[in-house]
């Protein structure tokens, strides 16, 4: 019997499925996300990945336009466009990049360097840029699959800031923000994705594809953090 | 001497011969338009028109963020997304395509079944898909160069608010609220996209681009008129 024959899940179970193949792969256990939490990383390493993930939030609003350009129903653009404001912000200072902006303060860095990107690692920049092309190429329900690693967020978000408090007292605790504000957001955003994947997953095939597109996801935070770790953990770089 | 070599035209030259260039081939001249604002349409014409000019309406949200995901720069999407919200609306009932359907209704459609774009003309659907699939695939500036025909659209709107209202009266005038929106709206809207083309085509190369994006443009929708005429003018539909 080939995946085509396969009878759809249930929803139950199809959840089930993208929590256990999804959460098994999520970056929270990445080497270099052990040696954060557990306030092993210098000043620099903690740097260059506020530095190399801003390139990552600089791309979410692009392929979450790529995202409402591909659906026909007016509701869901609706609903999905509040993604774009809430990282874009609907004035100046406020959104997510400007909330990342103040991190990158917050540990030292010049937020109008990091802005310009100038200084991603190119592995970095390619893995995120993957992410906007398979946003690009997907259908809209793979697109949304994709980002369904928000599932895992707010369990790496809190420990991510329990670590931070504990571990790095210089970082200006009032430019953690982001990490705040994503423990409650990544939980809504989720549940709206979730929502979208169960009601248009109407085969077992489409289920599959939606687990595959998770699990390239994950891939994708994965290598993001092999290239930070690889430079700054593992590398020569003298000034780590 | 080319067009690589050629001096870049001051913003007033450029702007001169946006509005030349574009003004001249402006879909206000079709012989539809010239039936529809000299009271020449039938009710069933002007229904067909109506019906079929909704799935342009339904391209735009998509062209628009299309655009949005073409941008670095927040400041520039935070200002274009407003056309989608424009046009979805912030809530169920408002928006361009929500107020579309009740002028469908106004000429005695039955708006659900135009929200279905069951019975648009196939020439209508490959000119309005042409449209998006250009956005995609231009630059930023190009596909914004696109939207330039609504330079032209406040004087279009006018006149065909007083036709409506003159030869059209059977038609329920307070379904109306589109044009009227746009009477204002695209004034601000080509303003905005005037301002983006003028900064951003750096050489003569750029601004002839532009030029001839809009004249691409201008050819999308005198096409659509072509195909409406065609099947509701001169066709042999024995209903018109």
């Amino acid at each position: 019997m080939n995946v085509a024959d396969a009878a759809r899940l249930s929803d139950r179970e199809f959840i089930d499925w993208l929590h256990a193949a999804g959460g098994g792969d999520y970056h929270d256990r990445h080497p270099f996300h052990q040696l954060m939490h557990g306030g092993r990383l210098t000043k620099r390493q903690l740097q260059e990945w506020v530095r190399n993930r801003y390139y990552y939030q600089t791309r979410l609003p692009l392929k979450d336009a790529l995202i409402v350009a591909k659906s026909d129903d007016r509701h869901f653009r609706r609903q999905w466009i509040t993604r774009i404001h809430l990282q874009d912000g609907f004035d100046e200072d406020k959104g997510g990049l400007a909330l990342w902006l103040r991190l990158a303060e917050g540990v030292g860095l010049d937020p109008q360097e990091v802005e310009t990107c100038g200084r991603v690692l190119p592995g970095v920049r390619a893995a995120c840029d993957r992410y906007v092309t398979l946003v690009r190429d997907f259908t809209l329900l793979e697109a949304v699959a994709l980002s369904l690693t928000e599932l895992f967020a707010p369990r790496l978000m809190a420990a991510r800031l329990e670590a931070w408090e504990t571990h790095y007292p210089w970082v200006d605790a009032t430019t953690l923000g982001y990490f705040r504000a994503r423990v409650t957001q990544a939980r809504v955003d989720s549940e709206v994705a979730l929502t979208f994947v169960t009601r248009h997953a109407e085969t077992f095939e489409l289920q599959s594809r939606c687990i595959q597109a998770l699990k390239t996801k994950n891939e994708i935070l994965w290598t993001l953090l092999d290239h930070v770790h690889a430079a700054y953990v593992e590398g020569t770089d003298d000034d780590r």
